[in-house]
């Protein structure tokens, strides 16, 4: 029998995990079972919700934030019948974390999808494979760069931006994710001209990249509004999932007419992760979820800078989105903070299958952005060598200031 | 010049909420300013975020939750140019609450929308007037009670529990949010069997009755589905608004060939809303957003049950649900915990344009929900005649015996 398993971790005042994992076993399935007669419970046993496991968790150095007021705190698992749920995400997240959401401290910290349950959903329609193929990079980190202020520019500055960064080797160049449809750079009008200039670049360095043009205006209007951004010559969307729902993604990855990778943006999404104690653990949202509903590259706060996530935790999104399993894998996106002295980190912490992506990292140089592409590229080459950062400056001038600028963790 | 004000309740480790505030208005805006030349300056102006307010919390009984391991606590308001987003929720969401909702404990706790903004949003299209209409009930608060355990039962079952609500003078009956498509109550089956229940009801009774059908299923067939549910006689619509997105709800209350109030339940919500310190006041989500994105009627944990919430958070969701206003109000539904000894502190809380929805405080009558409903329907006429409960159960034997089992609040 299909099932989902949701993993909860729970704070109760009594201490009894059992019984809450019971009760919420039956509240969230058929209501109800011991007094039921005998008949009854025979139809309803393939609906019923099952305590999987029960944890109390130890309190130690790792765990003490989850404790408050002496209060116990444990994880739950719960499998829940696919008989009860259509195969739909909003489905599922009623099922799992409609009511239960409101109930005290309680956060959906895992899930699992049985093989069955998870052949239901696209998983990236690209994934890792399919973007480095419509790049021909293989070997090493992506580079990834976004706009510096576009809000009140022109297409002119959007033009000349674009050029910069992509001339200085940067791969992936995303729209700042509050720029939406507008007068000075329209939607239509930002992709012709950056199809233009990812065009030209090609025919100078024969180096393809992808511009992700931020797709936004009313969900109905979205996969009407990405077909036109394909045939207009759009390489990438980037979308604000959060914003609007996971469905909405899963329908864009669906759409065969929309042959575009999808990179998704964490905005709005610390609202649901960023309790201890309530919301959704980042592993499920951003790694698990944007996954099975197709997002071929997830961007999330990085480990590093002031916007910053438990490096833990974002090696749990990064898992999530590059275990082996029937969906092809998304590329992590850690953000935020990032300049080149992070390279070796970077490396380290998420491996080559990884786009390391930074905006005041490469705005910021003192040469400008060129320059700042220039020297994450020296970066990510020089790590790749084995060589340490302070050999490869020696004969990467752009990498050197660079590394005056910002400096190396220690 | 149109523009959106938000309140955010922050916490600084250093205590200077002037420089976060600052730091927020340019950030989530045009990202620089001070050393901007003097045209540039000139052309971003009208596009640049203002610090409205910045107010730091007094640590008191009231406030102390908010205040962790000594750090300051405060609230800032900031001003938003509409120019900047396009005139619709994911694009005001990402605005407000985009990389901000990422940044620290950083929690939505208002908006304020100026009347230009407010103007591109639907509201309720029935409201409490629009819906007391249909019901030609207009000077008592409204009951409503839910379907118990229909996950894994049929038709008949569907429709045995149907009858016996409306006869006893339930006026609203919802389906369960959890309840899905199915084989055994198919939406189309639930629909046809529920109009030909309310009008046998309204042949013997003379009274209207709505039935709110859970819709459910992928995002871009839900407008088509609602159609045809309108086609099919239904009445009303259930809708797990969170677990899709504002603006999916939105579509729906402002399409013209969807002519049927919209019951907004809060499944997943209290993923946004739980925390203290992250994500958004019930105020904004449950009150303001889903005011503005047309929702007729809006659950929400009452003050007195398991799931509960504290009765300031449910004055404010009630109170911008029916605020004086450009939009029409929609009805507060206080929900969970809920038998017949409430109603007098229900009818205080919240007034008569409200709707009291109890669903064990009915199902759990000894004798069964007819009589559960009865007793309601006797304990708020009593309670509009200036009665006490005890007085009025003295003649109702249904309320007498609810009273019994679950007691009066002290």
């Amino acid at each position: 029998m299909s099932h989902i398993t949701a993993t909860y971790l729970v704070h109760d005042r009594k201490g009894d995990l059992h019984k809450k994992a019971e009760s919420i076993a039956l509240g969230l399935t058929i209501g109800s079972w011991t007094h039921l007669p005998a008949l009854e419970k025979k139809q309803l046993e393939k609906h019923k919700g099952e305590v999987v496991d029960v944890q109390a968790l130890p309190e130690n150095e790792d765990t003490n934030r989850y404790f408050k007021e002496g209060r116990s705190a444990g994880l739950i698992k719960i499998a829940y019948p696919s008989a009860n749920f259509s195969p739909d995400l909003p489905a599922i997240l009623t099922t799992l974390f409609g009511k239960l959401s409101l109930d005290g401290e309680v956060k959906l910290v895992d899930i699992q999808l049985d093989p069955q349950l998870e052949s239901k959903f696209p998983g990236p329609q690209y994934g890792i494979e399919g973007i480095r193929n419509l790049l021909d990079v293989h070997d090493r980190p992506l580079l990834m760069s976004i706009f510096k202020g576009m809000i009140g520019k022109d297409l002119s500055e959007f033009e000349k931006q674009l050029t910069e960064q992509v001339t200085g080797g940067i791969d992936l160049v995303k729209d700042d994710e509050i720029l939406f449809d507008n007068e000075l750079t329209p939607f239509e009008k930002r992709i012709q001209v950056g199809a233009s200039v990812l065009n030209d670049a090609y025919e100078r360095t024969g180096e393809r990249k992808l511009y992700a043009v931020n797709l936004t205006g009313r969900t109905s209007e979205l996969r009407a509004k990405a077909k036109q951004a394909a045939e207009l010559g759009a390489s990438a969307l980037l979308f604000n999932v959060f914003a609007y729902g996971l469905d909405v993604l899963q329908e864009l990855a669906e759409d065969p007419d929309i042959p575009l990778p999808i990179m998704a943006h964490p905005a709005v999404s610390g609202a649901l992760t960023q309790s201890p104690f309530y919301g959704f653990s980042n592993k499920v949202l951003l790694g698990k979820l944007l996954r099975l509903a197709g997002a071929d590259l997830v961007l999330f706060p990085s480990p590093y800078g002031s916007v910053a996530l438990d490096q833990k935790e974002t090696a749990d999104i990064a898992d999530a989105l590059t275990s082996e399993g029937p969906l092809k894998k998304a590329f992590p996106v850690p953000s935020a903070g990032i300049h080149p002295g992070l390279t070796p980190l970077l490396i380290n912490d998420f491996g080559v299958d990884s786009i390391i992506n930074a905006g005041g990292g490469i705005h910021g140089h003192p040469n400008g952005a060129r320059a700042g592409a220039q020297a994450f590229r020296q970066a990510i080459d020089g790590v790749l060598a084995g060589r340490t950062l302070t050999e490869t400056a020696q004969r990467s001038p752009e990498l050197s200031q660079a590394l005056e600028l910002w400096g190396q963790p220690t």
